[in-house]
């Protein structure tokens, strides 16, 4: 079929890992990537760029160093570039990133939780 | 409160004009914008960007010169730059478009669709 709708419960259900992102789209230069996370991330920031994340299920913490905002599904928030934050799941939470083509997920910060990039699902 | 969550039901309950897409944020130079759509749309194109369409309830189907996709909530669709489309939607749907700031909702056409740009909600 030439023209096929992404569907999120659909991608989802082809990966298990946490704080692995999965791209399913682009437009221009920009990347649409499915994570399941869970538990503590790492302080990090991406410096050149504004990243924006939505939640599918779930929620998530996002902890800033003064201060921070939860989201549910159905929510979304944009971290300004260069500003430090921690992602944290109590429990799993599906969400979006939307981010230009080449973010790395831990930013500068070179950790166990660095994923490859571009891996698509 | 410092940091705040943007939520979709939310601010759809501010606006119920179909067609007339209201930004709620922005990500470097591009837009997320909801918006309620019902009927037929005309047919444009973006000659400069791709776009992105993420439905978030009820039903819309993007019509192709030569084919169309539907698109229920949780799924998403990219339609890439200078391809002509005519959204649709039986019923009413709400959604979010994501493209750089500046883009107008019909193109390149003028129509008494045509909505005021860059309106926030």
């Amino acid at each position: 079929m030439k023209y096929s709708a992404i569907n999120f419960a659909e991608k989802f259900s082809k990966f298990n890992e946490h704080w692995s992102p999965r791209v399913v789209a682009e437009m221009n230069d920009y990347q649409f990537k499915l994570v399941k996370i869970q538990g503590d991330f790492v302080w990090h920031d991406h410096s050149d760029t504004d990243e924006v994340f939505v939640v599918i299920e779930g929620e998530l913490d996002i902890e800033f160093r003064d201060g921070k905002v939860t989201l549910g599904a159905g929510e979304m928030y944009v971290i300004p570039k260069g500003i430090e934050h921690k992602p944290f799941a109590k429990n799993e939470c599906k969400m979006m990133l939307i981010e230009p083509r080449g973010v790395v997920n831990t930013g500068d910060v070179s950790s166990d939780l660095t994923a490859q990039n571009d891996v698509w699902v």
